[in-house]
């Protein structure tokens, strides 16, 4: 009987985490059923996200975390003994799995054929974290070529890769990252600037790396980078919210952090200017109309009579007097 | 020879406008030129937009703003006498306009009959204010039938609009005013709940008023509201950001609320987490390890060796020890 060892999340955070809040425990397994496998860890990942997300598991849960693990026994006929998979089995050395039956939100795989490359890819540039960069800022930012492409927490496993797929795409890329060794590595992978934040003016130094201003923005941090970062941005930018690690170990942060809500919930959210739909415009008041005279669509004016009190109007509307809409007859 | 009347930006706007930032003035209008048309105008839009806007025009302007104007002299084929036609000419009572020589965005245009409606309607809901609602919300917040609305500002020339459209949409509709009459009135128009963020627990009311979470929000206002709403919204909510008038008389938040950015730059903002593209996952694998068997793509990772060392590797990437992907080797 193989007995696994398994980090169980013992104590919950507060602040930066520490050994105390983790407790390492054994668990011995029984023997394999039918459709289920056994795997061994060879690689774990270790993903700042699950900072936050341990919040959602009770206390005395294995640490959450994905896993590249090596089959080493198996009455599932997907997953052969010796084969190398990807699982979200936690941080636990040994699992026996039953992938039919535990409808987690990612399936073990077996990894694909990686030619050369390390395994341990699978849990990083090969597995979520690539596809995180892959996903998350081609089908959000849509970059064009020649436009400008800022990523925050650059020389990390998202932001890394996230920064070279822009320069792919044609893009100019600006990484901000919080150590020298981090810019000069993010440099070597083709980014055209970098800015360390703990020493730099980001303001001014955004400004001379972006001259043309800000197009795109994968966000991996929140907080004080990212309006900086939004301040420079162009008409019609995008950003990507990806994580919000500048407040994962902030309590109070979790809570009116509102990056989290970006990123857990999925929101999207557009700034606009009616005049984008100058083209439409006639199409609108149509509709309009059509709902009015049909009476489904009602409204009120609040009008003040005299061209002298346009001024007054004015205060009004900004004080909330009004109802519907205001207007001065001249 | 006519005389117009025109209100002068006179003075800075610092906090809530009063008489003295603006000046009558009287300007003596001369002869019709070919292609020129002389409008009167009939109804003045109030708009508090035009609080933030103005700190784009130097002093000595006309206020700006639409205005609904009888054309009474005219030498242009398309602005014939007696027509009333909207343009955004400003608060003044008389304005001589060249249509083909003032490329403004919003060329001046005669309204479309209106039926039995009147013209001031050509100011709102008929005109910018009613547009505002109907492309800003469908276009942005694509809202679908059962899904629940909040629109703050509801009471507004464009709140009003959006919420009866969502109506019209088969949704739930939540409206959120500063008075009690506001609610009043709202409700009268269809909306299924208002809360007056005045006197009511705003987050209490909305949980009350929106037992599903929030699918829509069309934000007028931003600030401490906004954060609100945005704490009880669903998975793959969707925030149409018109304005912020929260901000609009104070000059620090000006400078430093993202709503202002969020709109005027039409930014684009969407959260994620990855999984959302769990049915295109080897796709992205796939494209990720063809960038770097060619050479395009680079990776790090920070391999800390021992099962045990997970605590200490996870920690490291909460601090920004790592460059690249973090994986700890069993």
């Amino acid at each position: 009987m193989a007995v696994a060892k398994k980090w169980i999340y013992a104590k919950p955070f507060s602040g930066l985490p520490s050994y105390d809040n983790f407790r390492l425990e054994e668990e011995t397994l029984g023997e394999l059923k039918d459709k289920e496998f056994l795997a061994e860890a060879v690689f774990l990942s270790v993903d700042p996200g699950a900072r936050p997300y341990m919040r959602l598991y009770p206390l005395g849960s294995v640490m959450m975390g994905g896993q590249v693990a090596k089959v080493i026994e198996s009455k599932h006929p997907d997953f052969p003994v010796g084969s190398f998979i990807h699982g979200r089995f936690g941080w636990r050395t040994l699992t026996v799995f039953a992938p039919d039956e535990n409808h987690t939100i990612e399936r073990p795989y077996v990894l694909p054929d990686f030619g050369n490359e390390s395994p341990s890819l699978g849990t990083g540039v090969l597995g979520i974290s690539g596809n995180t960069a892959y996903f998350g800022f081609l089908e959000i930012c849509k970059p064009k070529e020649g436009e400008t492409v800022v990523v925050s927490g650059a020389a990390g496993a998202v932001g890394s890769v996230v920064g070279q797929i822009a320069k792919i795409k044609g893009c100019r890329v600006i990484g901000i990252v919080g150590t020298d060794e981090k810019c000069e590595w993010i440099r070597s992978l083709g980014f055209d600037a970098a800015i360390n934040y703990k020493t730099a003016n980001i303001a001014t130094e955004l400004k001379k790396a972006a001259p043309k201003g800000v197009d795109c923005y994968f966000d991996n941090v929140g907080g004080t980078i990212t309006e900086i970062v939004r301040g420079q941005m162009n008409l019609f930018g995008r950003i990507s919210v990806c994580g919000s690690i500048s407040s994962y170990n902030s309590e109070k942060a979790q809570v009116i952090d509102p990056q989290r809500d970006y990123v857990w919930k999925q929101l999207y959210q557009e700034g606009f200017v009616v005049w984008r739909w100058m083209d439409r415009w006639l199409e609108g008041i149509q509709q309009n109309l059509e709902w009015i005279q049909e009476g489904k669509l009602k409204h009120k004016e609040t009008i003040t009579e005299g061209f002298e009190n346009l001024p007054k109007a004015f205060v009004g509307v900004l004080t909330g007097e009004n109802l519907g809409k205001a207007v001065v007859k001249v």
